[in-house]
């Protein structure tokens, strides 16, 4: 056995509750020891020297390295412990918080057991139960749709189409997105991300000035409410950008500390040296590179008082949750602050957290339920797009990202393929349509969310910012073969994947293999990413496929019931 | 390179601040590599890809399985990024949130990089400074000394000096314990551990029926004021015992609960089933099997402003901390809030938890300053009391304990050989007193705070509990050579070691070698815990030993400066 290879930690993804009654117990071993077998005994902690259960792990996730094992077991007690068996060669060995032993004396396990050491309610996942079949389409409003054709439309210095700068104003708005919800409901989506739409001197407006103003060029509070009403009405959600972590250096708030130094009430929102603001020379923090953006204090009470009430204004305003900009720079405290406040009044409401890295310090139940989920995203893009990896690599990072993410977590996350903040997938494929449709392909039957950008459906090219923000064309709901496929794929993912629960992702015979199932039916998808025909046998249902003659060409993808 | 071996997480140990202003890396490499070349790549998040700093990174430890290399270096950017480089054959890989690769292109460094997303005021460590050259002494007042010899003493059922039962009261009391400072100065130690002084019908006090009260039996807070100010005067600190996972059945909160069932504002404050509270099939939950120990909520807020106006209270009447009970059954959220209330008003207070097991998840920085560090008295007893394992496993034991724990969190972990929960140590080692002077001379050699327990120097033998809490001898304060050890080696401790921040702890020729150093100068430790003599060539100035003749006897140690 490499005991090299072992890992578990205690109060971490490896060892996490499912919901109020199960428990996930996760093992790390050697991808070289997947064949042994291994098993969890676990019980109360007081009793467990001489009282325990016993659990056979399954083998849940393999990556080029390592084998994860997990089991799923009830909850016998509140205060758990519990210590893991591996068998090789016909002797036990047992692994414990001192490591792996030869021999285990039960007795003595009180001194090196793992342990759950109380599970507390926050400890129980409560993810909104809509998630299982959300399907999100991101909108960037000022590039989507004009609508209100009444408006003052002085802002307005993009022809509709044009290739937009960082400076572009097109004149999208929220009332050509209530046009456009029709289309939406027929293409399947049925969450709609709005990046963010309150006062702002910016067409991106993550500079806000007011919270509590929609941009009126967006439209304003009766437009959001019509929105989101005729959404609802077509079982459409609305989440909204909440960009908490700074904003204008032109709002109210900034101002004050400006003017009044150390005497304004809003002093301590943010992060100065000294006595007074400096605008020429910036002594205070803020986003990025840039001045403009001055970095708020959520660990300021009132502060965090203000944004709190702004996230309740909107969710009592009917929206169905928040994505959270840049919210991996903002405090835990400030976010196990927010969570309890918006999950006491709307337990359903959504908190999904813009993370780029590792997150597993916000993921641990009691700040957001998920993050927009870019590992995923770069995993895809590797295998699919710049073709750096193959099929046995793609798999052996989608297998290690989901090992290292808590079941319930896994489940609450976004994966995207790209978004305002990206290259295009398809501009990444070099417009190579093919590509593009493998991935969706792949996106559906990853566990999570599926999200697109808008105008994938097009497809949309977009190199950086500001390319990636083009307007979405006039005739863009024309359907197309490719909009079809789109169609069907959300289609599948919406009315069959969403109801199996269990995930397999390995490579065979060169092909990406991935399997939704749920142990009694399954649905898989094969992907071909390289530039040879390679053989599939004929069988099972097709759902959707690139695929003729029992062969997968380059950058087909076919997708069929699983034979049982 | 053993790639499986290879392990770091952002927001854990291996990633920490040791300062305001300094910042701590780790990375895990396989036991084989630990010659291998180690860099750490870092910089603010944002310039990154395009400007960075690069810094060697040591071996800071060292065990069976791995070889855990540390950086220290100054904070660049309040947000963090950064990515290993090793070096084999001449050729640099790196590791990222990816896992290693082959080659790096640092423009895309801000897909994969690890980070620190931004460092809060919460994230800088914040421990009492008294606590560098801190050594303990733990109480259990009921069997240290009677001093007040005027009291109620009909409640007295054992002899001094008789073995106790788990009803045995013998009378000890806080006047005895003040009687006792001049020996306990004189002794060397410089903070006292009470256990539970509060009202309550028991011995061992940790079923409390008032905590605003001291039990009578021990004398009341005026006694406890002497005994404070007597402290304080000779330089020794006060810590008492904090039971706040559980309370007396017969507190008036849950008398009144039992009394008035939902009615009671004091309901919240417990876990029942039901709507009332059924004592002789208890419905509530409760310590371990002890149904008159019911379970306390603190996530009940007047349960959790109840719990800290207590500690609060006494930190006013003086003392210089708190050690926790059972603190790793009470939630995170209760000891965050537990914490800020204690340090906003007494920034060097101590904060010590009892917990048994993998503590990462209260020692964050914002719950506990460090824990009773079990861990360590289970490998020095395997190896020198029960001597299941050899020097080269013991030195893996601890590297491998202290490579997992945040440096400042090492620090701040009380280190102890046995306690009022476990066995004596000198009892484990059958009474041989040269191993336990051989355990007494490694403690205080490792990182952290040495304590021992009351009695430790005559020594005391003691089975588990009851027979772990014997009376403190009428002459045990008379010196023996024993005892006289016991002040040379506090001594060394409080005047020497703790002056010397580095540790390094290895085998060599079958001894245990630990040395303590600060770059200038150095002192280290032998120990021989085989059958055989072994050789030690003599050199340096010697500070106490059992050595004679260029040889270390069985059970034997040596302690003299390091030679340059």
């Amino acid at each position: 056995m490499n005991t090299q290879a072992l890992f578990h930690l205690s109060e971490s993804p490896y060892a996490s509750l499912v919901s109020e009654t199960y428990f996930c117990l996760r093992l790390r071993l050697g991808n070289e020891d997947r064949n042994l077998k291994v098993y969890a005994h676990f019980g109360g902690k007081y009793p467990f020297p001489s009282a325990r259960e016993k659990i056979a792990m399954q083998l849940a996730y393999l990556d080029k390295d390592f084998a994860y094992f997990e089991a799923i077991a009830p909850i016998p007690d509140k205060r758990l412990a519990y210590v893991f068996e591996i068998v090789e060669d016909s002797h036990s060995y047992f692994y414990t918080e001192r490591g792996l032993l030869d021999h285990y004396d039960f007795a003595y396990s009180y001194k090196d057991f793992f342990q759950f050491p109380y599970l507390h309610a926050v400890d129980i996942p409560s993810l909104p139960a809509w998630l299982d079949q959300a399907f999100f389409y991101q909108i960037f409003p000022d590039r989507f749709k004009l609508g209100d054709k009444g408006k003052d439309r002085s802002y307005i210095n993009l022809a509709w189409g044009d290739k937009p700068t960082p400076k572009s104003f097109a004149g999208g708005d929220l009332a050509g997105i209530i046009e456009r919800l029709p289309y939406l409901s027929n293409l399947g989506v049925n969450v709609l991300y709005l990046t963010p739409i309150f006062l702002s001197p910016s067409y991106h407006k993550y500079d806000i000035v007011d919270y509590l103003t929609i941009d009126p060029q967006l439209g304003d509070e009766a437009t959001l409410k019509n929105l989101i009403e005729e959404a609802h009405a077509l079982g459409i959600r609305i989440v909204l950008d909440a960009v908490f972590n700074h904003l204008s250096s032109e709002s109210s708030f900034f101002q004050d500390a400006v003017k009044n130094g150390r005497k304004s009430p809003y002093w301590d929102w943010f992060f100065v040296q000294g006595d007074h603001i400096d605008l020429k020379h910036p002594n205070y923090e803020f986003f990025s590179v840039c001045p403009y953006m001055p970095k708020l204090n959520p660990d300021s009470p009132s502060c965090a008082e203000y944004l709190k009430s702004v996230a309740l204004h909107y969710l009592e305003l009917g929206i169905d949750g928040w994505r959270l900009d840049v919210a991996d720079e903002v405090s835990h405290e400030f976010w196990r602050d927010f969570r309890k406040a918006i999950k006491s009044a709307y337990p359903e409401a959504l908190i999904l957290g813009e993370h780029w890295h590792n997150p597993h310090a916000f993921l641990k139940g009691d700040e957001f339920d998920g993050v927009m989920n870019y590992p995923v995203t770069y995993a895809l893009e590797r295998y699919l797009a710049s073709k750096e990896t193959d099929a046995a690599e793609c798999a052996s990072a989608l297998n290690r990202i989901y090992a290292n993410l808590r079941p319930t977590q896994i489940q609450a996350n976004l994966n995207l393929l790209d978004s305002h903040d990206t290259f295009r997938f398809y501009t990444l494929c070099q417009e190579n349509i093919d590509q593009l449709e493998c991935a969706l392909s792949a996106l559906i039957f990853l566990p999570g969310c599926p999200g697109i950008y808008y105008g994938t459906e097009i497809p949309l090219p977009g190199n950086f910012d500001p390319d990636s923000r083009r307007c979405f064309p006039l005739d863009g709901e024309k359907p197309t073969p490719h909009s079809e496929l789109l169609r069907i794929l959300i289609g599948i993912h919406n009315k069959q994947i969403s109801r199996l629960p269990q995930f397999a992702c390995q490579a065979e015979n060169r092909l990406l293999h991935l399997v939704r199932s749920n142990g009694e039916e399954g649905i898989e998808l094969y992907i071909n990413a390289t530039d040879q025909p390679i053989e599939l046998p004929d069988h099972g249902h097709l759902l959707a496929h690139r695929y003729e003659g029992k062969t997968l060409q380059p950058n087909g993808f076919l997708i069929r019931r699983l034979d049982k």
